[in-house]
């Protein structure tokens, strides 16, 4: 039976808190993933991590999503901004899809502007560093109440 | 002494629950803000609220919390996507400011995919219909009580 | 009971007869009005005039036309190319909107070729001076007397 | 002596009230012109119709039209958007010009946004189905009284 | 009863072998159209063969198809990238059409990249030279098979 | 056997000096095609002249053309600038193309700055009125001498 | 009798000395409108002072400009961007305007790049700070007594 | 030595049958498969199948397919629309390419209305669901007998 | 008193016969000025050759033309494409223009396209080799009488 | 010892007063300069005039201006929007520059909005004739006093 | 200890020699990769070379770099003009980097005259074939020594 | 006979080492070119060196260059930007062009991405200060040598 909530992380955000720190802070992915996993824990939530650099890993692990969890939480990095390929394959799979990014990606490059993720996501939350995560995992849990709710 | 939340929502987000309800749920601004009200009692935080369909008296607004208000939330509504002066006088004070939309925007019309808000944002949540706005309280709880562990 | 007509007219248009008389001829928008109270009168329909220069000022009209009124006869001046808080607000509310516009918007600067009124209209009429507002009215006519012949 | 209205009707108008009803109306081309040639009759005023979905027609008929009308009312269908010859024949002409389309093009695809008529006609009307030929034709009808008057 | 197959083609395509056949092939149109027969004389499928120059006769022979056809197969040539009303006419009829062109258009000028015929297609076929519309025929014979299972 | 000149003239050409002499001047296009003749006579060079408000009529000329002419003359007038049509048949023969436009397209409205027929000409003439057909006919005159001297 | 000069300010120009001093100085609008008084003192000319953060409330303000004053000075501000309407009553009236602004806009974003107010302006002065007011004064004096010169 | 035929799919297609099937229909791409098997089979023309999410893979597959085949068939799914690298992989190999989209890629967004494989590609086919692969196929098929009879 | 054509040549144009012959020609200009020398003396017009790849001297010898000559002929090469300076100087002086090209700038890089000469001047014209420029002189010189004549 | 005000002008500005009269006014640039000496010899501040034609001298005369000048007042004409390589030598140097314009540019041709001078100018006054050189003599007067002042 | 040159080449980049050898020449990547190794091997400089259809395997790469490496010298490929997965992961970490491409990339297709990889590069050589990489090494080199003597 | 290298410097580059040191380096063009000529006396190849502010000069110096020298090195400064005439100038010679940057133009504003003269160079070499002269030299070298072997 599919239950609880997949995060995926996209390109080079394994090198959160080891690289570019002035930018991104210095809370490792581990570090944010720790944090997740308490608040999974506490919410009787069970909850997933993945994270690659290679578009087609993130593609099957999207697809496979469906069978096992209930909500995506992704950060797809800068294959948000030209992956046509992630966007359908999240809009392909049945599964309410929250979009979160660290930085304002609207105060950087103009490419980093446009998200494909976005419009097939529920919805988003972009800027606030790792509480970001947070942010969407309280959206994610939020959707499976409700989900349980309706049943 | 400037201290807790300014809620502020733009031009026609009076009509939250009263028109349109398919789009943008059933539930009205009032109703959001008693839940938003709950959260700051429990939390402590002093809270408040404004709405208005005039840009001018979003300005003035703004630039007026500097002098009660610690955060900023806004829903500029249609305003997000033209009005530089809120921009500007969003820009000029020194709050944190934290970008709420009811809808996920970027699919919607293509003249909706740009914030003029977004550059001079913390941060923000689209999407989550009023859930948005409950987790910006938390995003702005979070900047006040990192700002008191820092004194 | 909501009955009637209600003519909105935006920024600068109360300077019709007054100012720029070369381009927009030399009746006041108080003539103009007069036109079409006599016709009111005729076909025994409530009508409703409102000028304002504030934006702000005609979206709290458009929001409280529903409860007073049948139809809308709009001519938004400069703010039909900008304004997407009006826009909303048309869109917002049920009632028909009728689009008007004294000069060709479109053989005038490559800025005002574009409206954001005209998608959330029913239809338009642009050009013919202050015949341009009495082709509305009859327009506006027909629509009232076929939703009564409906009922 | 040129004396009277032409209604000029482009590419595929002829389906009126046939094909796509659920957009266009169930009413005829035919049905329309007889609404037209009532309130013609009425008037006292001369009409004639003609519609052709071939570019080269419609030119000829424009550019013979001065010898024999005092307006022109066309509808050019889709050659709004492209046929710059068709602009020209309207432009070349001295006659004043009344552009109608039924439906409201400014709320269908991006390139019907765009006529090639508007800049060369007096005034136009969108969006109201066969009452635009109608509004059109009172349009038409005070054009030709106000130069009556003049004489 | 409308039966069969209407193939047409627009400007020009009478030169097929003629002229540029380094670019076209040295197969005329009319050897095109024998084989097409051919195929339909083994299928035993009624098919129609109509090329002109002479947008407005390609509209009334679209026009008139439904009355006698049951698929259409078409290469409007340049008009492909153009001709809104021709556009229109298809969309208008209720029959499946088959797009069809000689040479890969997506490999040569910037504005032979869009076809208006494209997006009122069933689907299409592009680059195969005269194969492309033996293919085209194969696609309208599952059609018309299909829609008789369906009866 | 092919010999000698075709000139072809597009949409409203044939109002010349009768609609518009403020812009074209006052000499009809059956004023220009005298001197033409005059000075085809003084030359022995075989002319015809064409003139069709149809496009389609104009690439049946086009095409027909290899078989009578060496040299073609054309102001498409405004299919100049949309007739991709146009376009392919003036390609598709073999014959040199001289393009001719009496006013100075370059400094009139923006849609007249581009021209389909300039790519496939051999060269062009625009701007000096009536001059510019005759010496158009120069060019083609030279072109047609330097042929036989070729051979 | 309408005579001397109003000095318009736009959104936020009311928070100049008290927020962003780094970019736009720490002299106050109120420092700036002293030195203006005192040259139009010494001058002899009749001043006067407005700010808003309203773009309606500016609107009314140049619409009763004309019966008051013989010069406008304008410093949109944010406005200067986007408020068509604000450009149309500047257009509106017969009163000479000279457009201000304080810093350089040219070497700003992209979207502060363009004024709508410079093209209905005699002129204008920008990024010397305080001192672009003092020029505009300067200018504005020079027009008026132009004007007087020529009675 | 190379012999038959490659079918290369892209990104998303292994979910065909699975998702979506009210816009991609019911059939798998084994089921596709299949059909394309039988119809190699009665042809006696060998034929493999790939898919993969990741476009490293399919650029790997494409280097290796001159060794081992004749022709490509490929739907290259979203990969059609940004990799510039399979692009160049398609174009640095000798074999003849065929395209194939089961949608009419044409009438979706925008940003599938551009195909990187159409420049490479000799032909293709789109719009036709499991169809389009089936004419595929033929073209596969034809192009492989006219190589043999060239020898 | 300023009497006959002044020939004047931009960057490059030196090099005419020298070099890329199989684009230009091997025409030298110093064979085309021989032949406009010959056909000026002919007419008993007196003409001169000016060339420089130098824009300021052009300029220079552009402004100094109203004194000795009664017509500019030009060839500015590649400057005609964005040399405002040398646009500004021909339209300042009273004299009529004529553009001259070689080589059909309509059919080369995109960036030739455009003209900034073309609008400044009388009549253009462009692709017939040395041919343009003798064409080119009788344009001249029928301006030249005309002008006489006028006296 | 650098000491006092460099005023160069660009291309064709050595034409004022002469020619355009209409446009630019009947005052020559001697005349402008004579009243910039007579500001200067009053102020006690030494002053340079410079114009040519030639970009290449503009940007000689700008490096040495260091050397020799505190302040430079610029009408680069034409050159204001392309020339990249003035804008660089206007960058290099460290005087602080103020950009001029006779005219009001964003009132003209498209072309002559965008200012690659301004982004390097501390500021600019463009549209009011002679008078904007008087307001920009005052400009630099106030920042050599300025400069002064700090030392 | 991080020591040496990293040679990165992206898609389709182990083509070299063996297809296309018409553009990039007939030395394949192993026979560049030896010229780089004797160079290093004079210079004592560790060098190792890596080759990859896939982004994530690049990336991956990237990231390990700063442990082994000094200097990365990139040829990206296809993968340079869209990649801002790999963008990202290059500017993430603090080696320099060089990019090198073997064709002049700005004068082939629009889509590969903006590379994604050149804003985080130190710089780069482009079109001398595989003279690109020997003078890659050279500047390698260069930065190697240079960092050893500011030790 | 010609035999070597010229090096080309533009506008501004004359500065280096004097200005904008902190962005260009404290190396003067002098440092630069003694460099290179000790580089060309250990090649024996002879080298000369040019720089100037003025286009024209340039232009000329290209065209007398392939009567003296093998290969032209140059650094065009802003006029890589925007001469076309430069372009063109290097493109009419037959020698090969080595395109050099001191700074990494792709990171620096959006009109400083696009270089004219890179699609008539060989090749090219950005971002690497003095060392791109001498990376520029060796690859001239490499020409002139590999000339040499192949005679």
């Amino acid at each position: 039976m599919s239950e609880g909530i997949l995060v995926l992380n996209g390109p080079n955000l394994n090198l959160l808190g080891v690289r570019e720190s002035s930018i991104y802070g210095n809370r490792s992915l581990a570090d944010i993933n720790r944090e997740l996993e308490d608040m999974a824990n506490k919410a009787g939530v069970r909850i997933e991590f993945y994270q690659s650099n290679h578009e087609g890993e993130l593609i099957d692990k999207v697809q496979q999503a469906p069978e096992q969890f209930e909500v995506i939480i992704i950060n797809a990095g800068a294959l948000s901004h030209y992956s046509i390929a992630l966007h359908d394959a999240l809009r392909a799979i049945a599964l309410p899809v929250i979009e979160v990014h660290l930085s304002n990606i609207y105060s950087r490059e103009e490419f980093r502007h446009h998200s494909l993720i976005s419009p097939v996501a529920r919805g988003g939350i972009f800027g606030f560093g790792p509480l970001s995560y947070r942010l969407a995992f309280l959206a994610a849990w939020e959707i499976i109440k409700e989900k349980k709710g309706n049943k």
